[in-house]
């Protein structure tokens, strides 16, 4: 199928940027020597999954239960849910434990670690648990060199129910950096934090299997990952226009874009409006807060996928894209009323979530050589 | 199924509240003498537009065709698809008028009418279509008193293969009132749009048959609607904080929340955790601009959705949500971690289509009565 003839709002998937994406990822994790537990939260599909690892089912993280099962279902074995845990999902990591994966779980604090073994000593189970850490206040975890940290680390060791499979950490700040000097410190600030932790817990009888780091910037951009066993970093395989704000990449190596058709011509307000609107590219605003703001989203050429100078997606409602020139005139002409074009979103993970499919486009063709599948839900 | 014990996140729909809300609009309508056509954008679900009908299947609105088709499968066959339409669509319309769906397009421009009367004189039906009309600048639609509008009026009208239905519009404007006041003003200058522009065609030898507005806010305030033959109210059935900055409604009014677990307990930052984050909640922060605002949503007791003072989701990840305090400390041990809380949305259509079904409360109960599914995509 042409592009021409898809229909829209949908997913385009351009395959050549992706595989440029994930070997520059692949690169530098070799350089540095640690392995790469890729997080699917962004793509959500097992074809992707298949791209990044060439076929081989590795190591991977999610962010759902619903991913877990989809991408096991997928024959991807080792997985990593790398949100806390809670009681009332112990039932579903129990089925998944008992279909085969090897699953690991996390958490941060010494209630749900007694919680979590209890519950695998009920069940006769072994929960491989890990402990989260904070290295930068983004969000969760437990203090690197805390006391509580210890204690947990102890239930998850002793207890009969649990595994203690190591220590992980997220440095979301790197999201809000804004140099690559910036990330580079914040990447050793984050490797520092789960290896001493490793030492710390190590010096207290408990060895640390796993000593796991986990973002974009941060894995692109560390020099040194001494100590780390492996690294979680998720929507470098797409990239996104936030990414690009923080300097993970340029606009042009994004690989997801939402193809859209041209419904109707505001001149009077030199307004073209579009078919993809707040729900094809989500409401996502990210680069609201960075040095360049992209709106709802950079506009394209839909079958060169090039950026148009000067376009954006300035104003969304529910089905409605409102494109805007930043400078000067629209020439209506070249752009006329069901004619398509691409956006490329704020935020890949939150646009790629409304859609059900990508549509493939390979070697900068305009056919669509693939449709893959995506889960959703929980 | 207590609500304890559902799977989350989640949405919870308050049945009591959505039937006080459908009530409320329809006594409203009632009195000013008008038809409804309600917008089932938010919802998506058919059980929602039969409580909202009483059981009946009257006339609707759609923003996707998927949609259209959803609904029209339920029994729904007079169906507005109320977003412009653009020639890759027709086949699409073919195929659901050939099943026997009453359904009305629309359409803001010579070029695209005569597109489609060609489709239709070619593909040997009749589509019946409406004008979109400019009543705020706010999105598409032609003027109107202007000759392209008696222009495209004309061309359905002689088309052989259109019916010309009449003229719509969408106050959207109105989302930015910041007074009863103000939204009365706006449900008057779109009963006029609509209306005047009808008279102008009919004077001009076109009838109108329907003369359609809506939008939540004018639709519940508007003072007189002479002229005007039906509404189009969506967001009304469930509402959310922005239509309650916006003074449609009170945040206690609102039917639909997300329930979600909390997962770790942040004492260092005065900070909940919980299991719903941007992909549960949506990224939508229509609140920003307004007086008050709610950041990513407010919270709630789980089980008597009660709102708990002071509380906000001050900040999402993909999907952790960040519950802080407005005010003073949190007392952590009221929400021990693996207990729930509710979260009521900035924007109902945008959280609703994170997920594929609803879960009903009825009468204050704690008891999930029914599931409810929806329909995705496009």
């Amino acid at each position: 199928m042409n592009i021409s003839n898809a229909k829209t709002p949908c997913l385009i998937l351009d395959k050549s940027k992706m595989d440029n994406n994930i070997s520059r990822m692949a690169r530098g994790l070799k350089r540095l020597g640690v392995s790469h537990r890729p997080h699917l939260k962004t793509s959500k599909c097992t074809n992707v999954a298949e791209a990044v690892f060439g076929g081989q089912k590795g190591p991977i993280t999610v962010s759902t239960l619903a991913e877990a099962n989809y991408f096991f279902k997928a024959g991807f074995k080792d997985i990593m849910y790398a949100v806390g845990i809670n009681p009332n999902k112990l039932d579903d990591v129990k089925s998944l434990l008992a279909l085969g994966a090897d699953l690991k779980i996390i958490l941060d604090s010494p209630e749900v670690a007694s919680l979590v073994t209890s519950y695998g000593t009920q069940n006769n189970i072994y929960i491989k648990t890990l402990i989260e850490l904070n290295c930068d206040d983004h969000r969760a975890g437990l203090e690197p060199l805390d006391d509580e940290t210890l204690k947990t680390a102890i239930i998850l060791h002793e207890g009969k129910g649990t595994h203690f499979m190591g220590v992980m950490t997220h440095a979301g700040d790197s999201y809000n950096c804004i140099s690559i000097k910036a990330i580079e410190t914040m990447a050793e600030v984050e490797r520092k934090c789960v290896v001493d932790c490793a030492t710390f817990l190590n010096e207290n009888g408990i060895p640390s299997p796993i000593v796991s780091v986990g973002s974009t910037p941060t894995a692109l951009f560390a020099k040194d990952l001494t100590g780390v066993t492996e690294v979680r970093a998720g929507v470098y395989v797409f990239f996104d226009l936030f990414q690009a704000g923080v300097g993970s990449c340029k606009p042009e190596d994004i690989a997801l874009s939402v193809l859209t058709t041209i419904i109707s011509h505001k001149k009077s307000l030199n307004r073209i409006i579009t078919d993809a609107g707040g729900m094809a590219l989500s409401k996502d605003r990210g680069t609201g807060g960075q040095k360049i703001d992209r709106k709802y989203g950079l506009v394209c050429e839909a079958k060169s996928g090039k950026i148009i100078e000067n376009f954006i997606v300035g104003d969304v409602s529910q089905e409605h894209g409102m494109v805007s020139s930043l400078k000067g005139d629209i020439d209506f002409s070249k752009y006329p009323i069901g004619s398509k074009l691409r956006i490329l979103p704020n935020h890949a993970c939150m646009t790629a979530a409304a859609h059900s499919q990508y549509h493939l486009l390979d070697k900068n063709s305009e056919e669509v050589t693939y449709i893959w599948q995506r889960c959703t839900g929980w």
